[in-house]
């Protein structure tokens, strides 16, 4: 149970950690930061979103949480565990914010003690700017949060791990296995990604800029992406996404041949589909 | 020039026509309809956004106007010229509201009679809804009103062509030929089009609405499409819009074989690339 007495700690204080630690620190919990800049422990408790914060790891700190949350690059975070999970209370449930589940759940859950409990998550929430001093609660509002469990995990930590997506105020919890989780985003949104940067790379549209109305500017809005952290998280999910990409590809074709044949039916059929299935979308 | 006693033809009173004709009575022009049904000249009437309106072309009724504007699927605006254009009064201006160029005005400046002039126009405004009920003239501010002269037109047409998107309140009025206008709608509106109705074809994707967020709904608004305008309109513009297509699939294809081989690269140079165009973009 996610009770007020739990202490808290966010390990990576960027956009989506330092949201964390602002949403529990206002819902009255202990929470305590660990992260690479100064400058950003520095600004987090000036903030008042962390009550400690500290650039170093080290047993006294990290021992005093019960609850740890992993806001880091994947790889980041698998080095992190490799150096420092001795240091971990033992007993501690750790999640994380990671956007990839099936490359990072099952090696996080082979590599941990014994006596810790790891299940992953996924708030479905960014925004096109980075850093601690961006983060903003109010970017889980409206928001999806996922809980993938395994066969590893018990009911108590399925139980928190969502009780954390309610006190920072998702929308709507739900949860999927590392797979189908994965297939989902490989889907509608790394596709997606994919799509917008693709379309950007097509020319140097400086000079369309005049002409552009809303229907460009809202496809290719999510072009501008943090490519260290994006290009990490597409190979993580080589597989799935290369086959969202496929069958995106094989869409995109068939209705090529129809245009290019003149093929009337098969482009108005198209056209029904995708207005139909778009209509699902509407808010 | 567009001096308030020049009498105003609509053909057509669809959204577009519609909202012309209400942008146009506002201004204090007099304005006449011509449409199919009967419905629509009862509703315009009845709110005041004509003056006159028939379901029948008649020499009487058509001779009246000196200003003629053609808001037809473009098949029917060829057909309606061939009937009709004996009807109207020599010196009268025609313009038009067609979203693809070189096929309609070329042809139409060929085929119209020599004491009548035909200057083409793109409103770049519209709304995932039809027909003159839904019509609001608003939806021409700031949005872009492109005017496509060709050798034949004279300077008086192209500045009372222009003075057309000032009437009606469009933000940005430019000009470009034909073909200049078709390659940048081919990639800026018809590539995306398709890229989104291909998206929604991938797969029925009605389960995967409470994983949505704002990306992938953004991405596919306009997969909602009037399959009959758009095939036709996709149709006439099939070789540019077939070149834009294969620059796009080129690039999917680059950035699907980068995320096969792992080639981080290539990834990130793509992402760069795509975040600086897209920062172009921001308003």
């Amino acid at each position: 149970m996610l009770t007020k007495d739990k202490k808290i700690l966010i390990v990576g204080l960027g956009l989506i950690g330092g949201s964390y630690a602002e949403g529990f620190t206002r819902k009255g919990y202990e929470v305590g930061a660990i992260t690479r800049s100064r400058k950003s422990v520095d600004f987090a408790l000036e903030k008042g979103i962390i009550a400690s914060g500290t650039t170093e790891v080290t047993r006294d700190y990290v021992s005093r949480f019960d609850i740890i949350i992993f806001a880091l690059y994947p790889h980041i975070f698998i080095e992190w565990l490799e150096k420092y999970q001795d240091y971990i209370n033992p007993g501690a449930l750790l999640t994380d914010v990671t956007g990839v589940k099936v490359s990072v759940v099952y090696k996080v859950q082979e590599m941990l003690r014994g006596d810790l409990e790891f299940i992953g998550a996924h708030p479905m929430a960014g925004r096109e700017v980075y850093g601690v001093e961006n983060a903003d609660c109010r970017i889980f509002n409206g928001a999806n949060y996922i809980v993938t469990p395994t066969g590893a995990n018990t009911p108590e930590a399925i139980e928190t791990c969502r009780q954390i997506g309610e006190v920072l105020g998702f929308a709507r919890i739900s949860q999927l296995s590392p797979e189908r989780h994965d297939e989902m985003i490989g889907f509608l949104s790394q596709l997606t990604h994919c799509i917008a940067v693709a379309l950007m790379n097509c020319k140097e549209s400086h000079h369309l800029v005049d002409f552009t109305g809303d229907s460009f500017r809202d496809l290719t809005r999510i072009a501008r992406i943090n490519e260290e952290m994006w290009s990490e998280l597409f190979l993580l999910n080589r597989d799935e996404l290369l086959s969202q990409m496929d069958l995106f590809a094989g869409e995109f074709d068939t209705l090529r041949k129809a245009i290019r044949e003149g093929d009337t039916d098969t482009l108005k059929q198209m056209m029904r589909t995708s207005t139909l299935r778009r209509s699902y979308f509407d808010k």
